[in-house]
């Protein structure tokens, strides 16, 4: 199972603990972590991950495999800028936002627009016609986080991975 | 001076009014079109656009020209899925938004992490950490919204447009 | 009808003159020409569309309208980088392929692959398993890519523009 | 080391065979295999890693996971269709092409024009201008093109790696 994990590259220590413990949290459960491989909220996820020995992937903005942080174990170079916002949310069978940007608020976006489960820790509150909407998964720590994003993840996958191959990391 | 439109592809009857005045206002001051290419807001704002004697692109997400709403002189066919959405937001001087649902809000997250100015009109409210964003440039109608992009657009080109060719449509 | 010129952004006098009159019989039979809006082929192409009151389109690498040569009337800015070549194929109904360094031939393998009908002028000549491709259909000079292209898309269309709009530029 | 490993989706036994043996061989040396994810030269050279406990990495046009081959164990979801080919060898410090057909053609254009080595075994020859093109590194067998393609890589990433991180997959 890949989960992604975004949120921005320049991080408050707070957000980065959150981070690193969803991170951990992933790899504790048998989750590989994708992510956009660059610093802050990304670096903190994939630091996290490794910790528990996990397996994490970055999807990068650019064709340089050594601006990924180093904690990902495979940099994947895509040369689209801010375009790979998509892959990297495409690529999870849930998203776990934590806090974010516009970048985060980009990959919000395409997320629950293409029906990938997303679960919020203290991200983007989206209002539209004065309602706010809920169709982020809200929260209240980095456990709780990680567990309704496997819930999420399993629910959509349910009726593939019922009889499927139990090792790969899909 | 291109303008980027974006909306969803179901609208309402009033927010289709909203998009082709918008389109109409815009073509009526010499900006081009630039939009996603299909229905809703899209289709609306090139038919206002294209009935003041204007000129509208429409960056479509797949292959076919076809896929274009008739109002659409020139398809551009990526083939990207929704990551055309990227290209919708950067080939405008500004943004202008017209309420929106999940595709728009990925547009606004790529406009604002890129600096390119977004109007909006009935569109997302973005709280984070409990603080109302306020990057959105608020219109109150069509013709503020025009007012507001293309004056936006203007200082952000002022450096260069002093000197530059008249005739081209940037 | 929108048609495809590529070619490499440095070329020889010789290219260019080759281009620069693809571009102008393209505009002088009513095409629309989309490149990739960079210098050398491109800048030739659109030169030549322009001295017969042709329209043109250029799909650039980065972010900046200013990147485009100046005979480019509508900028689109993919920030992509080369993967921009997509779109400059697709968007063409049909493609011509003037000379052209490697960006050009990773625009030949999309085309070919997506069933776009390319039509050469002193381009890359294709051999596999020890034959000769002739998947790209050799012209032997600018008039008769021309022609060819614009046949090749007229066959490629035959179904859909029969009773379509004729003033539309697809 | 991560190899990119390029080729066509439908392969004759012989193509799929020395895919095979070129995955083998990867995985022998250490080398994390990256391809294109469906069938063919791709699920080959895949299954030719996961023979020699190596791990695979599929970049993937569309957005199913499942669309990958079952020698895949991360699967990476675009939804770009077949832009996707620039990411497969940009993420690559190499690349070996098996044979190929147009797709394989735009990513050896997209490589070559990015200055990303590559191995072709039984691929392509290019002829331009009457010359042929001579960037392709010729390989005469699984083993030797491996060869080439490692030393290709390590050659690129000389000044880099000498004092990096030995255990990652870069």
């Amino acid at each position: 199972m890949i989960i992604s994990v975004i949120g921005a590259g320049a991080a408050t220590r707070e957000t980065v603990g959150l981070a690193e413990h969803v991170g951990r949290e992933l790899a504790e459960r048998g989750a590989v972590v994708v992510c956009g491989g660059l610093g802050g909220v990304m670096e903190a996820a994939c630091r996290g991950a490794k910790s528990a020995g996990g397996t994490t992937i970055g999807i990068l903005p650019g064709n340089d495999p050594a601006d990924a942080n180093q904690w990902v174990d495979f940099p994947i170079c895509t040369g689209l800028g801010y375009a790979r916002n998509v892959i990297v949310v495409k690529s999870g069978r849930a998203v776990i936002a934590v806090d974010g940007a516009f970048g985060t608020l980009s990959e919000l976006g395409h997320a629950l627009g293409d029906g990938i489960p997303v679960v919020g820790l203290e991200t983007w509150v989206l209002t539209r016609a004065g309602q706010v909407d809920r169709s982020i998964i809200v929260a209240d720590g980095p456990a709780d986080a990680v567990d309704k994003a496997l819930a999420a993840a399993a629910t959509r996958d349910g009726h593939r991975t019922a009889g499927g191959p139990a090792s790969r990391a899909r």
